[in-house]
């Protein structure tokens, strides 16, 4: 009985249009070329070198889709078992139609087959409408022109860890004095060069500011005259300067980020967790890692502080997604967003998902976004979520709880489609 | 299957009588009087601030139950995905026999109609019986004459907070002061003042001591001389003392409670890891959060000390419950203690009381309490925990373990109500 | 029909043969002489001593097993909930053929019938076959002979513990010299009494090195001139020696380990995060506990400096298995492996088992391991296991994900069999 109602409340959940809130997606080059961009996402890459593939004949074939395809294929059976693959399994069948596991045997009949299907004029289009997808937010560096796409499908969203995190490269500074108009020469006209960027922004329909953020990451408001003194040293010694000059540039920048999100109100996206290059060998996007010693309670002053900012968080473990919802649950301005990275598995999503449904306002819960890069990953991505989102109202809503079908599709409706449109300001 | 064999063991769960072993109950004035005292409860009031009300509306709608009640009602189409909300409709069902949801348009009506139920002389006792309840235990201030009431079905517990964490407060000082007819002016009528509010409460039928405690808390036994320049600090600086006199002071008060606690052979409920005014502009009583990074292993001085004193241990964050259920298993002086109001919603108590059920020897389990400020809640509150109980009982016992249901009631009778009553000594 | 569902996995789960890749067998006397032994494992002292027995009545009795057993029988009453206690009843039933419960009106009865059970010249290969065993890992104290026994079925297994942690204690360095033939005088000593030890449990059929450590611990690379300086140090002075040094002998002894693993081709079984003696009135092996909070970050320099050895990582507490999948996941050499001690009790198992499985490549997985002390307890540990497997494979690959039974079996049969094979090179 239990699983019929789940397919029942899965076939209703799966009938409604959505945005996807956060995407990697380059909306000059959305959807994949053929199998080697679907299977060159950073999931199969990583899973295939910790399988025992090496770096070294990954990176080689990376530059051949018909080298990559084979290699990665001959470890498709240490593999099969993830969810990762499943979502290669579902873009075969739910897109092209495929309902064969793809082997050394088949793999090139398939390959030209979905690269003629890739490249049909309409492919794009066909993958929005069998994804249910209305729009997709993109992920845009603070120097992205946004020329050239329709923001109405692909919307903008200001990505800024390297404005926090890599100041001291040359290279950011001379991006940001070019993209911002502005000479940064110290703390004033970096905070007018970042104001420039949310103008720049928010004129091409920007919806949201974002950023990820490593574990011992602490927002606080630095000083004036602490600050000028630490731009003036990363503007002189780049990343020679002290350590403690750096970490305060990076809280001066993030601080001001969030007073920008203020005056331009934009939500700010805050996905914590993320110790990059921790694995130093690995594969392109496939080297970061975490701690997963994180509190919630290290943002206390910027939650307080910022009142009328809203922050749709991600976490990166499970663990700490208790605090993001009790931290929900009491501070208005702070939001449940999604399942990120190394918590997008169903495990974690199931014990996750749950606890936010039964304990946060309904309105501050934005359910799922993809992450992906290639547009033919959003279908497997959100049906997994659909189903696991189904299972639990199933369960804890329907049979525990004694809801109607009917009002548990409309709570799955809201964290699914609604609450992005109303939090990022359709 | 699965559902009726659920149904059947929460119908003998619920035929049991039982002592709520931890409330915030006034004696004096146990139940509501109105709607308003029900959905004044922080639950309600915090999560409607946190879907949208301002802290001003609800502060200013609070001095009149007519006005606070419509205004959050305007919210609770953002909370009625909550377990909290579900505890209100359950209270309209089963102590006002309402089934309707509260909405504008009836509410009015309902407040009436209620106003005058629970107006009913006999509506305390309808109360207790309808919730088979035996007796609740209160928390009361160190300094509460604990007169007027009957300490059989009001069991008095003294909280003690205020004597380990504000003892620089002037005021915590004229109310021991006043509480204990000492007049405390150094560690040694210090010692004395509590060594009199363990007589007065031991001798009005207190059954335990307990307190809350912040995640960084880490108890020791603080050396005489340390403790009476420290206590002298305290006394002459208030809160100006230096915060090492502070803390020192907090170790040596909650050294001292513990030491009562042995000789007055009263049990010590800890309640580990809440901050205090996180959130400066919540609610009232909407403004605590936590760090979650907190272990037990902070009080292995106190578990290796105090032998034969009993802790019956809450722990704010379900990630914190393994420890418990870890040191409840080695520790014959730890005890589990419920599930504690972060961590009080039903996926986290599934997970964390099928653990305990699992691996804690079963006469060291209190399986749950109420934490309610008003008698209504114990209903609502004990029903959700007699289900999830039920539901562990019938998957991880009689299916998986092929218990028999006569076994497994028992077990749930034990947890349920038989701790409670054997490990506060009835 | 999952119920069905899952009895027909674990039919087929059950009927496969396995190695147990972990245990304290003493291969020179693998079984039990009587019931004595089997309630002495330190799980039932514990348990018991936790619900009342101290434990001076304990170590009274266990000199004596027909005085032990009556005294821990009185506890059952408080045990029988645990799965430790399920543990001794499948025992009773499985190997013996006792349905009944052990109490004290049978339990000499009982005694007797089982100790000439036990006494069979066959007892131990009826263990084997009953519980489908076809090897077991052993524990081996760095100076074990390894002789007198078959070790295609004890597969011998270093355990360096005491070289790591205790090489400050005089028998530690006299136990060595005998072991290795050498004369530790000095880092250079040590180093070739080290690779003396490797040579000899290579030559023995050694199938992994071994260590149990503290959540505080962070391996790293010591410089030679800092390891020679506290080498001597230790050598000199012993547990008197600077903590400082003690510390960099660990590291340095546990990072020479680690370059003999990689020298010698021996997986490294690391077992992360326990504290020793935090309850100092224990009974015997009922005194550890530990602090949740630890990080596989800690491990990063290793992970990252030994890419040739495979590391088998068990972790303490469920609140680290998602680093562990996630390390396990990224990087090549970091392997699951089994559910420890205070996370092997079927909650924690199929949450964590069930995160691996769906995001861990499935030739890294080593699903299961006894650490027992005696034969008779491979049989109900690995039955609990098996039916959890059934469970999650019955419940997240058949239904959720549609796999075919056949599939489900195959991937339950390489986590619990072949993966223990390959990873240890059979």
């Amino acid at each position: 009985m239990s699983n019929e109602l789940r397919s029942r409340l899965f076939e209703e959940l799966d009938s409604i249009q959505f945005v996807d809130p956060h995407t990697h997606i380059n909306a000059l080059d959305p959807t994949s070329s053929h199998l080697g961009d679907i299977l060159g996402y950073h999931y199969y890459t990583e899973l295939a070198h910790s399988a025992g593939l090496t770096t070294q004949q990954i990176e080689d074939a990376a530059e051949s889709p018909r080298e990559l395809v084979p290699i990665l294929i001959e470890k498709f059976g240490c593999l099969d078992n993830t969810i990762q693959y499943s979502w290669f399994s579902e873009i075969l069948s739910g897109l092209f139609g495929i309902e064969e596991a793809l082997d050394s045997s088949n793999w090139e009949q398939i390959f030209n087959q979905t690269e003629s299907q890739l490249g049909a004029p309409d492919w794009c289009d066909q993958v929005f409408e069998k994804s249910h997808l209305k729009a997709v937010f993109l992920t845009n560096d603070f120097d992205d022109p946004l020329a050239g796409f329709d923001t109405d499908r692909y919307i903008p969203c200001l990505r800024t860890d390297d404005l926090v995190f890599h100041l001291g490269k040359p290279e950011t500074v001379s991006r940001l004095n070019q993209a911002s108009g502005e000479e940064v020469t110290n703390r004033q006209t970096l905070d007018k060069a970042i104001e420039k960027l949310f103008e720049h922004f928010k004129a091409n329909g920007a919806r949201a500011c974002a950023i990820s953020l490593p574990p011992g990451f602490q927002p606080e408001s630095i000083v004036p005259g602490r600050a000028e003194k630490a731009v003036d040293a990363i503007l002189k010694k780049g990343i020679q300067a002290d350590t403690a000059d750096q970490a305060a540039v990076s809280k001066y920048v993030f601080w001001k980020l969030a007073q920008c999100c203020d005056e331009f109100k934009l939500p700010f996206d805050l996905m914590i967790g993320v110790n990059r290059g921790v694995y130093t060998d690995g594969v392109y996007q496939g080297q970061d890692l975490y701690d997963s010693r994180v509190s919630l309670i290290q943002y206390r002053h910027l939650f307080n502080h910022f009142a009328d900012v809203k922050f749709p968080i991600s976490v990166l473990a499970s663990v700490t997604n208790q605090e993001l919802v009790s931290y929900s649950w009491i501070f208005p301005n702070v939001l449940t967003n999604g399942h990120w990275w190394y918590s997008n598995t169903p495990t974690y999503i199931e014990h996750d998902a749950a606890a936010r449904l039964e304990a946060v306002p309904r309105n501050k819960q934005i359910g799922y976004y993809s992450d992906m890069y290639k547009m033919e990953f959003a279908l497997p991505k959100f049906n997994m979520y659909k189903r696991i989102l189904a299972k639990i109202l199933a369960e804890k809503f329907v049979i525990d709880r004694r809801w109607t079908e009917t009002d548990a599709i409309a709570l799955g409706k809201q964290v699914l489609s609604d609450n992005s449109e109303s939090v990022f300001g359709f």
